[in-house]
């Protein structure tokens, strides 16, 4: 399909899809270190040529890709749930509340979504190598869909990193490289290692293509909610790169005319790592001195997709909010006890922001709170919320003991 | 819909879909302690009625459930990929090889299979409070499961289990009780309580329903290989409660004339917990002195499954055979790095199994690797295949260096 990158920022539009673009090529060159991306791009696609053919009830979101399809690997990525939380609901009154779960992708984070599209995008551009800096989900992501795909995936990140995500990642035959540095130097340095190597660069703040993958979570709550827009979303954003991703996805039905108004986006952070909020109030991009939060996806010190993010937030007319750690583990608790879900602390600070502002909405607006990450990528964070009960003698009458006292308590 | 327990030792029928039978009440007098189920039940279906109303191109396995829809909560277990996996193909030269990825049920295992029937067969008997021994991912399952329809969960764990695992249990709100003891006196311990106080036991090794809800598994092979069986399935095993499983899905076919033949089912076991594999070579069931192996889901003394996963693997025409726990790791690194899957070590197992067998097999034999939970699960098992590399500079030069090495070798 023809598309065009159009640069967030100057508005100019590169009609180039048989080149690789990762920023506008005028806007990039006011690039600082440690600052947002300068000149981020947006894929557009064909939108007259698209609607020409379009069924209005009856579409894959994998259809409104840049792609051809044989460029994709065969992949289970996607077509999570929208659940519809029957306890939850009863339990907040809250008739119209939803729950996206893209903890449901084979790496256990929505990040697939941006990673299927960014092997696609080596496929088309002839690279067989990619880099990228990572703490957390989009590595171990990208190692994954690269072995899908046969592709050789390097990952830089910082030494401090546990080993249960090194192993996920090297499962997965990449190659680990270990920086005594942090995360914005690892960042740097994929930068600079793709520009003179030729490797493609697949951090999903620079590369154009991961937000274009993880739109499709958008389109799929579109369809599931009988193909209505609901008319908010919480979304758990550290960098604001999912925020932008469910905006294109909602920018596209628009466009297309599938929708009338965008819902509101709101962008939740935890309270210590608000570099979004921040902007949002002060217009600041700098970084924050001690990002710090027990959801260790949403922790960032600089807001690398913020310029484009704070756009779409009042594009969509939503806004930014934070909430404590606290509340973040007390929603994770929620999620687990009356939903049956596990999922990491970034995931429920969604559900944290609904809980947070749940008074000043309208009863029945529908709602979806976006779930991004599963509980089995961090287990230890639940450990704050926990008390690891002593071990008892093995006998019954002990046992049924502990078990009344445990329902009573 | 009407249905009826069957003893798979002495072919007694009862016909009392209102009573929770747990197991033969003749057979089961002859019960010792650390050996097999006496006198397990499998649920039989009514064949004729079902195959009055049968689609036999457009049917549901949740149609074939014992219990009405109404019963089972909404939660997306199930309907996981069967994928084909190209790169494994071409690099095995194995064309008909499939992958049956159950990893991607909610909790990360097809115990969520089980679970969901379990909790619809404790609203069907107004039972609310399941109690169950674990030492893995049945414990979790079922605890999510109770959450998500509104029950309480008890779990009995031995002492020593690790706490990321405790944590996904306390995620879902169930109650952990820690016993100084091993698994088979908390297996003992939740037959005696359940006994004692009417609670419901969960162990999907003593409830039929557990092999009942699992059993969907085969129906979504049978479908998604284009309403075929496959020749042969490759099974990770340990007490045998999967295999029959995937045995009463492959029954329940048979007897509705969807396949002529059953495909051969493979238990595949760690060498040094090979339970069921020796009770095939020796017609013993006692308890293994040590077992061990580095996939814990399959590290069991005694086949409690024993008696009916030896019955079904003959009338499979199936056998059982045993891997080491190096070939279950290379299995494992080799579905990351050429499908870019992350399974724990007792679906590795499986694949393990494929591998030894596959030059006995005929070429164009259409196989089934059952992978049957998340590797995330266990990320440190991964950890004795592979080195973490030393930090290295925050360096261009020196990190390219790196990745020429890395590539090299």
């Amino acid at each position: 399909m023809t598309f065009e990158y159009h640069c967030v920022e100057c508005a100019r539009r590169y009609a180039a899809e048989d080149e690789l673009f990762y920023v506008c090529p005028v806007c990039s060159l006011s690039q600082e270190s440690l600052s947002p991306v300068r000149g981020a791009l947006r894929i557009m696609l064909p939108y007259t040529e698209l609607s020409q053919k379009l069924d209005r009830y009856e579409f894959l979101p994998e259809d409104w890709l840049p792609f051809e399809s044989d460029l994709i690997p065969e992949f289970p990525v996607g077509h999570t749930p929208c659940m519809i939380p029957e306890r939850l609901r009863n339990y907040l009154d809250a008739p119209n509340l939803f729950l996206k779960d893209d903890s449901l992708n084979p790496t256990g984070s929505l990040k697939d979504r941006a990673s299927l599209l960014l092997v696609a995008a080596a496929h088309k551009y002839h690279k067989d190598h990619l880099i990228i800096a990572s703490n957390g989900n989009s590595a171990s992501s990208l190692a994954s869909l690269s072995a899908a795909a046969g592709l050789r995936c390097s990952v830089i990140v910082p030494a401090s990193m546990p080993g249960a995500k090194l192993y996920q990642i090297m499962a997965y035959g990449a190659q680990v490289i270990r920086i005594d540095g942090n995360y914005d130097q690892a960042y740097d340095l994929s930068l600079t290692l793709s520009q003179q190597y030729g490797w493609m660069n697949g951090n999903s703040i620079y590369n154009p293509f991961a937000i274009e993958g993880k739109k499709t979570v958008a389109i799929e709550i579109f369809q599931q909610l009988d193909y209505h827009a609901p008319n908010i979303i919480f979304i758990p954003s550290g960098d604001g790169a999912i925020l932008s991703s469910v905006y294109k996805g909602f920018f596209d039905l628009f466009q297309l005319d599938l929708i009338e108004e965008m819902p509101r986006l709101i962008a939740v952070q935890p309270e210590k790592s608000n570099a979004l909020v921040r902007a949002l109030r002060t217009q600041s991009l700098d970084p924050i001195e001690n990002a710090d939060t027990i959801a260790d996806s949403l922790r960032v010190r600089v807001a690398r997709n913020g310029i484009m993010a704070v756009k779409d937030i009042h594009r969509s007319c939503g806004m930014g909010m934070t909430v404590t750690d606290r509340e973040i583990l007390d929603a994770q608790q929620l999620l687990g006890s009356q939903v049956g879900l596990f999922v990491e602390p970034a995931a429920a600070c969604a559900l944290a922001g609904y809980l947070a502002m749940k008074s000043e909405l309208i009863k029945n607006a529908m709602a979806v709170v976006l779930l991004t990450g599963s509980g089995l990528k961090d287990p230890e964070a639940f450990a704050s919320t926990c008390t690891i009960p002593d071990a008892v003698e093995a006998d019954p009458e002990i046992i049924a003991r502990e078990i009344q006292i445990g329902h009573a308590g």
